[in-house]
């Protein structure tokens, strides 16, 4: 194959009685995975579970660090400090690496939620924020960004390794900046129009704008939105349609089978 | 010095806006801390201030696990299943110590807070979920014990290093039980009472019962309630009457000052 | 017709992003709703959302309080004191009559969930609280216990009015106690064995009990567990095979059109 | 007396085993209290108590609803959706309405907490939010609120009644912003200077800006924050000040001894 790419998916959203979206299904189309925290979603239960899950099913295990906040789900945008925020992904990423340990699954990288995502794009402190606690948790893991925002280049400037994320089924400004759900049009609904545009992200490095013209980008991995009621769909046709054109659906890290467990 | 003795106390039990205990005045007459783990106390935030604090002292650092739930502080008794003791005790080992790992302090031990500790004194499933989750994160990591408890038997049995803890300001049943605190007498208030108890405890390895006799037991730690309003008092009271026997307040552990952070 | 029951169930389970059991599908074939209040599930927009779904179908709605903590859905028991049951009841009941009143529903009643409910049926402490809380809020407010508990007799001995409730979809013993969910057979997953068995709970106020004979009993509601896959097939069902017997289903309560919200 | 003023504190902030402020130090210099309701402060235990101990000094009691989330007492922006806030503050309006009721308190009021209350000052959308709870659980129910304020301005426009309240402790800007919390002198912790502002404030309807000039308001209570190391000396000086001034300190509203419970 002359490329492969990284199929990523957030997972571990359930919480106690509650279900959300269909990991046993989902992961058999991923090769990463970013599981909920604990903080907007995942219990200490569920966390356990979906390790085990991704394990079988050979993926790469990320932490999914959110806002606090089980009524939102980390999607109501916080005006925590930045010292709060450190403090937050670093308790969240400490949890989510030592039960990877226990469960003998290396945690391969760290990719914030939401809210606490959106906000790190163009808030240079929270981005900085989610950078320090990365690197003082391991200053070898990676962080999944957005290209062109803030959290990409405060974590660069950092030196926290970066993996750069683009989103099949979300329509872009060609600035770069996903469209606002508000918008008509931002969510990409058809598992085929989604594959398309996989399959265009990773072999032109750029998608067509809902505002005129292109947004160009490097990636090393792309989003299915897990809680999507047809992400099952959606990643099962992106995942054929790479295949259809050589694409490998592959880690963006080698799988650090032994050792660093 | 003829014999040394460990001097530990729960520490970093504020939560956000709430300030409990004080621990900046207790730590320096300790050698080693228990710190709330966000369950039933203790955020992020204030995590990362006593583990500061703590490595300021030269304190040993532990993780203190509860049961969930903010509004009884860890101490009411819930119908936690073995599955559930476990995963939530090893995200709270996990949580603090990669906040540890971070704040360049070694996590040294394990102690159950409240009503999970009283719980796993008598109820098996409950020993053995604390103790697996416990080996899982770190086999050599020891789990502070009251002596003569299930608790100890199973952390015992699965290989768990075990460290022996009495409660000077607390009344004895002869056999080894913590006096109810519904019963008169339970809670030692006056310092100087609290202290020759410890010293009994660490010269003669035992200590009146309330019910008459003694109870006997070896100890490696004695605990003081952080939470008490006299805590500092008893804690100073406690170090100054062991020194006046020439009994060393140290840790239980020589301090891993290298490689194990 | 000769004989009317109502058919209640448990709704408003959802919290926040996450979904349980399909409250639009099931009203229609109910009489009453018991809503639950915020602490072990439902928020107050869910809250909210049911209640105007309830209102559209013309069902009673009676606050469901239960032990607090989303981890574990109100289904562990929890060691509190009467006290805080009082409060914690109080403060539910309160909500949601508030958010009652705003909707232009009637508060109809109160149901305790879960693990507060199955401990009320044997601690009388508990039983007591949960009486006082629904007094103290309105004397005149209705109580779903089940027949032959504690929680009957104590809120008898209070005064607070008691309707008395059986579970066509659970298996009993003959002393009355619900088959413990760890038994074979303790729950009944085929809609027409539902249907039969509520039926006759109706006709002959009695059914037959797992260990042999019958259990009797006199019944105002029947419940249908809401959060089980198939409980809008068991409520048709039920429902269905009442009617083919000319028992109507109707409210307990004459529905209050005026005056009382 | 040819004038009197409501003298008020947010009460109640304690949560579990945690204290915050000195109620029953601070109530006796009061005439109503704003009592926290377990979303950002307050279980339904320490309500239960405030509410005991407000009636006792026959204070006036209102709701202080706030934000989701212990972990930032209320105090961090969130930004939830208008519906989101309605149903917070209704849920939160209703609780402690009921608990009144139970306890044999009328409740008198809502003002808005924290961050709630400083986003409803600029943000038409929370505002109205607000309002709508408040006048959906009862029409004649007053909201204090900050004058030259869109809370102010929306609440009149809903035809909700409404208490102008101003801060002796806190510098404000001439616009009639409070000076923010970052500014240096943004908090007067002097309770001579704060009982000087005090009585200026109800004499002359105005008080000198930190940014020159004065701010000019009708005022109808006066808040002390009960959080603050020295309310209860705060409060003392105020209430004393007043009463030197031949002002009143009496609640903004005829207490309704009877009926309106």
């Amino acid at each position: 194959m002359s490329r492969t790419i990284d199929l990523n998916a957030d997972a571990g959203e359930s919480y106690g009685a509650w279900t959300m979206g269909d990991d046993a299904a989902l992961f058999p189309s991923l090769s990463s995975v970013n599981v909920a925290c604990g903080f907007h979603a995942g219990d200490p239960l569920t966390i356990q579970k979906v390790l085990a899950l991704a394990k079988r099913h050979g993926l790469l295990v990320g932490a999914h660090p959110g806002y606090p906040g089980l009524p939102g789900f980390g999607r109501r945008i916080l005006e925590a400090t930045p010292d709060q925020v450190y403090a937050d992904v670093l308790y969240q990423v400490s949890a989510l690496g030592g039960m990877c340990r226990a469960a003998g699954v290396p945690l391969s990288h760290v990719k914030a939620h939401g809210a606490l995502s959106t906000r790190a794009w163009t808030h240079a402190e929270t981005a900085k924020a989610i950078g320090h606690a990365v690197r003082d948790f391991d200053p070898t893991l990676p962080l999944v960004v957005l290209p062109a925002t803030l959290l990409e280049t405060e974590a660069r400037g950092l030196g926290v390794p970066v993996v750069l994320e683009t989103f099949p089924e979300r329509a872009y400004l060609k600035d770069g900046r996903l469209a606002p759900r508000s918008m008509p049009g931002s969510s990409i609904h058809d598992p085929q129009e989604a594959a398309r545009r996989a399959v265009m992200m990773v072999k032109e490095g750029r998608i067509e704008a809902i505002d005129g013209g292109f947004f160009e980008f490097q990636v090393d991995t792309l989003c299915i939105h897990g809680d999507n009621p047809n992400a099952v769909q959606i990643a099962q046709a992106v995942r054929a349609a790479l295949q259809a054109e050589d694409i490998g659906v592959r880690a963006f890290l080698p799988h650090p089978r032994e050792g660093q467990v």
